[in-house]
């Protein structure tokens, strides 16, 4: 047998494919032999066996005694608990009957219909509405989205820029499970000032999303905002893109949430197969586990070859990172694993780093999402024969072709079309992926303990401005001897920072002299 | 001495800063004595040296014959020929003067006074332009930018639907360098539809910006396109943001050019400094070594904690990526080497995956973009003394804290603000740094021979798909049997992936049966 047509058996032998949902996977191009995963099988099956006990309800995140519950979210019935069920089915339908008050005009803003939706919300509250966003919408869309997804004033001030004029037909929706982020409270706060400053009633612009009984709860509440739909705590942030947090922006937008949900129902089932090669979740786990030495030795290039897909590997990088990145095992063993995901979109990056992944370092493995479909209707003839989307299929395949002369390891990912079904079911793919992955490793995927350090770390950084700015006179003295005067000599190079930042904003009353060294540079009030 | 007081004089020591530009460096974080970097400081003192002669004219492209000139764009007299300087000024003032006609109505579109832009081009066409109009933009701006930076039908439907009705108003400015991009003549094919198809003359809207002699070229003075701006063979795309390229787009948008070239200039001149430890570049590019084993073994997470910045990561990513992402080193050995690029912004990357960078796989180190000024005008307190800006710094500290502690390596930059001068200066010293780590790594950082491999494989696809489509008749083939009917036995699954594509769009004239199997599946015309 020639080496292409052992490439070709090869191929149609690891190929999944599914036809309702028009996705198929091919790991072909990855370098190993199915005997080399036998070791790895009985635990890929003992993982889909914890995965189904995750899905009836196992307290799958220990570390914070929680049930782990979005596979519920497109399959209702399957919650452990009646009253859950219904609680999702409840929400939907009261996310499509709000839709409908606000597409309707029933309910409107002090200046007349909604048309600009802006959602305040960041990591999990922002990331999957944002690429679901521009999956699937499209100009003539029922409502303009924007993202207020950042504690930046710049940025803010910027998306409330864009909304001049338009503040009385926006609908405002603030996502916070905790209701404690500080950067949703701030956007919210600003937001809801512009609000005032316009003279308008923000409540009567303003939604929230969180859990009942947070303080965001009590502030929707207190001031009478229009509605508050429910997050709960089985659903975590970066898997919550099937909860109100994804749906409600979406069926405000006008997308198709009853078709996003059925994708991602639809490709759990597919997923659920006990058959480690034959269910396409388990094997991409198998895949990444190949590939990066189930040691997040090599980084995960998403490579979409289809504009509206340019979020999805900002998604995964939340979805995979914030998963697997974990310092310990849950035996207590220090692992230090995760797998780095970074991409934007082909052939645009063809002419970007492709350069690099063809000839350089060969620290990763690359995964091409192929959509076959090029746009609604027909197609313009660059040449004869030849078009616009003929070129940037070939381009792919060209990459693909000279990533595996150079032996570099590819995934390829296949869509008919980006619906809402196959943006679901894509979504719905790589949390199972994640989840299977997580078991092979041994790691919680579920919680996020590395994040608390940086939060607590800011807290102590705000705290310590509070003390300087109390501190500061009109004699002009260093970081050194301001820190000594609040009695935190080993803070010195904190107070600098923060000094230097007060003091490029004039309306903080800090003023700065001479900046060449930070030794000698002296700051006072003014 | 207490370890913090040894912190504090180590960053007040390392500290580079620059008043006029409001720009410093720091790399205290960087885990490294002085002492290491004995060896690299004679190899340094070289890369300084080389790179006077590149800015003098040095044929620092060898592989293809070329001078590297980038430097000049804003300093013309460097230049080494008199022709060079005045060609560059002339196009600087040309396109000043040109944006000055469209801005006051005197040119005009064939329904009025221009105030959309739509920029066609990919890569170094795209990418820098991008950057720098989201950096600097704002709603208000003299025209509306758009980027069609792929050959993606849907994508390109996208920002057509966008500017419906519109196109009469709107200047398309197409950019490639050779001419002979598939992916912008693509582009440019698909706009000049729409206004085909919209009657509108399009050679009334339509700008080139390309070397002179290119197939663009002709075709733009064939159609009587309104104008042509030069590219030059000594300025690579990746580092043309500032030439026409870059300050077209800029000019067009209301933006400050001349801001913008002063402070690349000025980086430029610090960046020139003879003493590796005081010159932010060489200092830059010596922690690149350090930090990645001069091989890439680490990853550079690049996170600007400012919206505004969003983009920068991927400009990094081309400009380090493929710079410096090469198999073999200029003395023909096999290095592969480079650096992976990625990152979007903080805070909100705090809520993706710093829980990876914090606990998980050590492969990577973080730079870190500060801008010290929040906003225009005074700021909100969302909490008594403490503004949204605050948190937005508190976190960026609190962040490079927690990183530290679990002894991560981190660079921070700070920038005053964002304004067209430290976005010049930013992209300056970034320029010079990939220079000079080219050449402590002695690689050809100004050629991208690997690119070429994956254009050729798909224009073998894209022959291949010609064949395929004459050989296609009513009776149902395989794709093995029609790819041995054309004579190429070893090309099946091309063959297969071909019709799959075309047979998914409905105007193509392919039709596809049972698709549950590739080797099942047969094609026929229809």
């Amino acid at each position: 047998m020639t080496a292409a047509a052992a490439a070709w058996d090869r191929f149609s032998d690891l190929y999944l494919t599914h036809d309702e949902l028009g996705i198929s996977v091919d790991v072909s191009r990855v370098k190993f032999e199915v005997a080399d995963l036998e070791a790895l099988i009985p635990k890929m099956n003992d993982a889909l066996t914890a995965m189904q006990k995750l899905e009836a309800g196992a307290i799958a995140n220990p570390d914070e005694q929680r049930m782990v519950g979005h596979y519920w979210l497109r399959a209702a019935e399957m919650a452990p608990d009646p009253n859950l069920s219904a609680a999702i089915v409840q929400t939907e339908t009261a996310i499509r009957q709000f839709a409908e008050r606000v597409h309707s005009g029933q309910l409107e803003g002090s200046a007349g219909k909604f048309r600009n939706l802006v959602v305040v919300g960041i990591g999990g509250s922002a990331l999957g509405p944002q690429f679901v966003a521009q999956a699937l919408g499209k100009s003539g869309d029922a409502m303009k989205v924007h993202f207020i997804d950042n504690t930046d004033p710049r940025g803010i001030d910027d998306v409330l820029a864009s909304l001049k004029g338009e503040l009385g037909r926006t609908l405002v929706v603030v996502v916070s499970k905790s209701g404690g982020t500080p950067e949703t409270r701030n956007g919210m706060l600003e937001v809801q000032r512009a609000f005032s400053a316009g003279g308008l009633p923000f409540h009567r612009h303003a939604v929230a999303i969180t859990q009942f009984g947070s303080k965001l709860h009590a502030t929707a509440v207190d001031e009478k905002w229009i509605e508050v739909f429910p997050m709960w705590d089985w659903v975590g942030g970066r898997t919550s893109v099937m909860s109100a947090v994804g749906l409600l922006p979406m069926a405000l937008q006008g997308l198709d949430t009853a078709g996003f949900l059925k994708g991602a129902a639809q490709m759990d089932e597919w997923t659920r197969l006990l058959e480690p090669l034959r269910n396409p979740a388990s094997l991409l786990a198998l895949m990444w586990y190949q590939a990066t030495g189930g040691k997040g030795l090599k980084d995960m290039v998403v490579l979409p070859y289809k504009d509206r897909l340019l979020l999805f590997s900002r998604y995964l990088q939340q979805l995979v990172m914030e998963s697997l990145g974990k310092e310990f095992d849950r035996q207590g063993n220090k692992v230090e694993q995760g797998i780095a995901v970074y991409g934007n979109k082909g052939s645009t990056d063809q002419h970007a780093y492709v350069q690099q992944l063809r000839d350089g370092v060969p620290n990763f493995f690359v995964t091409f999402v192929r959509v076959l479909t090029d746009r609604d209707g027909p197609s313009l003839e660059v040449e004869p024969g030849v078009t616009s989307g003929d070129y940037l299929d070939g381009l792919l395949l060209g990459t693909r072709e000279a990533l595996a002369e150079k032996g570099r390891d590819t995934i390829t990912l296949t869509l008919r079309e980006v619906t809402p079904s196959a943006v679901g079911a894509l979504i719905a793919l790589y949390e199972r992926t994640v989840g299977l992955y997580a078991e092979l490793i041994d790691i919680n995927a579920y919680h996020q303990p590395g994040v608390e350090a940086g939060k607590k770390a800011a807290a102590g950084m705000l705290a310590l401005q509070q003390r300087l700015v109390a501190e500061l006179n009109e004699s002009p003295r260093s970081a050194a001897e301001l820190a000594d005067a609040i009695g935190e000599p080993n803070r010195v190079e904190a107070a600098f920072q923060i000094l230097t930042h007060l003091s490029a904003n004039p309306d903080r009353g800090v003023l700065c002299e001479a900046m060449d060294s930070p030794s000698a540079t002296r700051f006072r009030a003014g």
